[in-house]
């Protein structure tokens, strides 16, 4: 059966119940925040042990769901959404009639895995540079398959690593789930954008990325493409945006050498926090437009690499609003020391 | 010097960058989530440790920050937060020349421990109900004491318990933590309590509690004076909130009656908790009215209790949205049968 999609009325927000992955309290004694041993299904020789998957790089032959592959892509084994539903997905045809206190929709999308690599022990910053860009590739290709689905309004694609992070499997992967409504960061997202380009005729992202290669105080790292910062409001110690020099708004339409750049350019910065810190928890965040509607002029797609060395509490729950002990200038001073190449001065 | 309050122009969320704290990466690896230990500044004798006490109750005779207390309330020692700076917090006269792109204030507020018992090892459901309700009396005394500050615009009270539910000292204590600007979450219910009214002419709040008293089927415990129940959308499992019956919008506005019936609800809530899970990390969220302004006609204050079994990670942080694997209906008719005095079969 398909899971729910609940809108709160206190606050407007969407929550998937995901009754496959339904939990008592004593199951919890179990998980609370370890990660799962035994055999992986991630590693060659257990590719039975997912769904068919349905992409994959890297095969000298043809032969699906067997070992070869390079990067692999399957369909979450308890997935929080699914397109198993026929039928609408309009808010409208499934509210009840308690003054919109109880409104659900089928919890339509998809959930998918990226496997980054046959290695099950190799991090991010560990992989190859080409291995890099086959994980973008596999990315930006199930992008551009899934956009085609007129119900999926959104995908989100991004990376949990750590137990603080969010991972409960240690091989590494990133994660795709598309959404049938527009996520409401990313709404914010584009009205605050929407609302600068109207005040300024500037895009805030383009703005944003001559600002810091003018200022240099909060930059890690400059590409031909690319430019990493630690931005001005970082909610979290050490945070880190990568954002494209190129205004546009989809991700999916990144060329291939923007690619190639971005390959390099995470990378070299997931591989400077690794070496900044003893096994940092952190989680890469895609944002990119909606799937749906003209938001050329004014949104501008970016990564943020968020590391999670502190913890979101009561504080950040009740206001939204962090408290970050590291300001970002701080934050990008002392990566770049850690930047693999950097002179000891 | 007062830490900064800095605006980050693509979301409108502030960041309190709190310099008093701040951290290089070699930091890191010790608090990486682990609660600090030594000598406890919260424990009789230690009472030196922290800044002088704002408020205490219990002693016999009046001698300020000596033994003898049951609840003590003290400015926290490495404030985010600070009332120490004279002039203006408006935005205005804060903005640079940038497009408000780099747009701060200084970070004017309070920030403060309740501490809530002399007993070290003593937790929120191992208190007495009389302790409850002097914490409960120490919290409403701070707030009506610091809402007469006119650049005070909102106090947000919370707990954090356990080390993922965020809490760095083990001694149990609650928090006030007072800003210049109205969060945005806050904001957010405001904005849809005031829909809800105009749109039905009817209390958000007061509907919900008279709907989940009708179903029961969410519904964990009903008092007097107030409704325990797990919420139609909870985005963490085994979410549950406390809402008063009576139609109110600030907390600080409790009368005495209600307050002892609070004590005894929020006793028997946590109690229930500790009891159904092992060692559960959580966090108590105060939700109530901003100072200024009049909210009175459709906001309606409340608690939430947010269980911190699940990991906030990159798609909630993308997306805003929560993945729930336990249903609310679930999650009350478990928490129903570990409630002290259910009696099994």
């Amino acid at each position: 059966m398909i899971s729910e999609l609940r809108r709160d009325p206190t606050s407007g927000a969407w929550v998937a119940i995901a009754s496959a992955r339904s939990r008592r309290p004593s199951d919890f004694r179990i998980i609370h925040g370890e990660q799962k041993t035994g055999t992986c299904p991630f590693c060659y020789g257990s590719e039975h042990m997912t769904p068919p998957e349905v992409f994959a790089l890297g095969r000298k032959i043809e032969a699906p769901n067997a070992e070869g592959w390079q990067v692999r892509v399957v369909p979450n084994k308890f997935p929080a959404f699914s397109l198993d539903y026929e039928g609408s997905v309009d808010i409208e045809s499934h509210t009840d009639g308690q003054d919109g206190l109880y409104v659900s929709i089928p919890a339509v999308g998809i959930h998918e895995v990226v496997v980054e690599s046959p290695e099950h022990d190799s991090t991010f910053g560990e992989h190859s540079e080409d291995q890099m860009e086959d994980i973008l590739t596999a990315i930006v290709t199930r992008f551009r398959a899934l956009r085609e689905d007129d119900r999926l309004k959104y995908l989100q694609a991004f990376k949990n690593w750590g137990r603080q992070g969010g991972a409960s499997l240690s091989h590494s992967h990133c994660q795709l789930i598309a959404v049938p409504i527009v996520p409401r960061e990313i709404q914010v997202e584009l009205d605050h954008a929407r609302q600068h380009k109207d005040r300024t005729g500037k895009c805030l992202y383009c703005q944003t990325v001559e600002e810091e290669i003018e200022g240099r105080e909060r930059v890690l790292e400059e590409s031909e493409h690319f430019l990493a910062f630690c931005p001005y409001a970082s909610k979290f110690p050490y945070e880190t945006w990568i954002v494209p020099k190129r205004h546009n708004e989809a991700f999916e339409e990144i060329s291939r050498d923007e690619l190639a750049d971005l390959a390099t350019m995470l990378h070299q910065v997931v591989r400077t926090f690794e070496l900044a810190f003893d096994d940092v928890p952190y989680n890469i965040v895609w944002h990119t437009a909606p799937w749906k509607g003209d938001f050329g002029a004014y949104y501008h797609w970016h990564l943020e690499l968020l590391p999670r060395l502190a913890t979101i509490a009561g504080f950040e729950l009740g206001t939204g609003y962090y408290i970050n002990p590291t300001a970002p200038e701080v934050a990008a001073a002392a990566l770049r020391e850690s930047m693999p190449g950097h002179a000891e001065g």
